[in-house]
């Protein structure tokens, strides 16, 4: 029997592979696999379903992530993906598999963690499963959303001429996860060794406590403003553009004066020895939203604070490119996070 | 600090504990953790939410279950509680994490029964994630459904008088796992013994392939009857009866003669040397509906095939007894499975 190591389609690719053969059948469903978040209309206003699984030694190291920033991890990137259909999460279901290491007061410290992010995003808490596992903790956490139909945002809808929309700033949370990996292996040599991270708290609590952005949903909602296209950035500015560029067959040109990088990010980039562009396309986790407007729809964008105009929409023959600082054209590179 | 083993609680008082705190804030949480499902109301039909979470080595043994029938299974158990809300399912999403050991040909033969049974049931694959795992495999999956509100049963609409039914036949998946384990074993000390599964195939069958009980809603439907209360029997009777109990806060009497019990697996349960009424009340994993109804409601289910009435709602202060065929009174106990 042949065998193909998974490997070799990378995780988009082994996703397209599996689901591929799949039918839509059932009226109620308005789009499955393939965006930020499935949409159903069962009548009224439409569910919006996403989930993700966090295993440890993959996606979270206890050995540097408190149990509690972990939990509101764990919910937060989830309600990002309900705010980047431009709806808003109303529910979560969240099942744990644990191994015997973890005792109740471990799991409270988690649930603690959830309970807050469920506080500060006003979600319900649903249901969900607990059970045992071999070894290790995993976190499989499904956010529930509801949006009017006509004001659902899908990737698809990015057309030549929008505008680019960059929320908040990019590349922090992979530089804080540099400098706890460092941390990490610094202790590991030598227990003791105190880490010293208060002078990068920003680039630490952009990695451990990440925030999903409901502000700029309730900012487009307050300010009548519909995006063309939104998506949220998880994996890296590079590898979400090529997504919705993909949905939306366009291509993109992204102005690199134009993509935020925080200054303590900037900084701590070179003490790494890092390209900060780099960072900011391909670091991920930073739970911004990409989104596109109508170029007619700029001026609502342009007096907003910590929103960014960062390029513009081509025609899918135009590619995908940065206009570096020094004004050279690059092919922008889909590089992203490979769990595999 | 203390250190409190998770064993100490057990899997439904360790889900009450970290869920006690979580208020419900938003108006469109009709139901939330507590039933087969959470259900939620967004205008139109309700959105029915179930969640359960698969992980190898705990809840199945890849030794022994061909993975096109574990995508299959777990697919089924989800539908089956979103069928015990009375309501049914429409789409699901399917997260998995795999150790670098599978390969593509292995996922396609999971993704294979899991399309089986989303052609079986009807039902859309609209979501989900891949990632890896540092060992095993673990699957999640939400089932989604829809139901008029004034449709959906939940376990607490029991009331003293009511009468207990049971679809279908138990025990039989319970002992065809010990007839796998038995031949695992049997393989582990001996690899050139062929195992005989042949002459056993129901139990094997129940335990491998189970079906959730889509029929039995449909003809609830066609003869206009619902249920007072309901669940699936997921961790055997006894179990899922003490939950429709305590949240209908009601006791019951079960007469051990109204049990069904599949011929095969009484003969089965004797060769293993097990009581077949313990097997029934205690194996789970037989996925039949458990369900009661008000006597007034008698005829409509008399004469319905593989429905069996086998006992009535007492008030709570009665406790919850088992009359045996000898016609001694006993407490039941809910074992259920434990998987801490």
């Amino acid at each position: 029997m042949q065998r193909t190591d998974v490997n070799t389609l990378g995780e988009f690719g082994l996703i397209e592979h599996l689901t591929k053969d799949f039918p839509i059948r059932q009226p109620s469903t308005i789009k499955g696999v393939g965006d930020d978040a499935a949409v159903i209309d069962n009548g009224g206003l439409c569910t919006v379903v996403s989930t993700d699984m966090l295993v440890e030694g993959i996606h979270f190291d206890l050995a540097y992530v408190p149990l509690k920033h972990l939990g509101y991890k764990s919910v937060v990137v989830n309600l990002s993906d309900i705010y980047a259909m431009n709806a808003f999460p109303r529910q979560i279901t969240v099942s744990i598999a644990i191994s015997n290491r973890y005792s109740v007061e471990a799991l409270d410290e988690l649930y603690a963690g959830i309970r807050a992010a469920c506080d500060a995003y006003g979600v319900d808490l649903v249901g969900g499963d607990t059970s045992s596992s071999p070894r290790g903790m995993i976190i499989s956490i499904t956010a529930i959303g509801q949006c009017e139909k006509e004001k659902l945002v899908y990737r698809s809808g990015a057309r030549p001429g929008d505008l680019i929309c960059i929320t908040g700033d990019l590349g922090g949370a992979y530089l804080g996860l540099q400098l706890l990996e460092r941390e990490k292996r610094i202790w590991q040599e030598n227990p003791d060794v105190q880490p010293d991270l208060e002078s990068q708290k920003y680039a630490v609590g952009r990695q451990l406590k990440p925030e999903a952005r409901k502000d700029m949903i309730e900012t487009f909602r307050k300010d009548g403003l519909k995006p063309t296209a939104m998506i949220d950035i998880s994996d890296g500015l590079a590898s979400d553009l090529f997504h919705i560029c993909k949905q939306s067959k366009v291509g993109a040109l992204v102005e690199e004066s134009g993509v935020p990088i925080h200054q303590e990010a900037q900084l701590l980039a070179l003490k790494f020895k890092l390209d900060p562009i780099t960072c900011a396309l391909n670091g991920g986790e930073d739970y911004e939203l990409l989104f596109t407007i109508d170029p007619t729809d700029v001026d609502k964008v342009k007096y907003l604070p910590d929103i960014y105009i960062a390029g513009e929409i081509l025609e899918a023959k135009d590619g995908i490119k940065l206009n570096t600082k020094g004004g050279n054209l690059h092919d922008l590179k889909a590089q992203g996070w490979v769990h595999f």
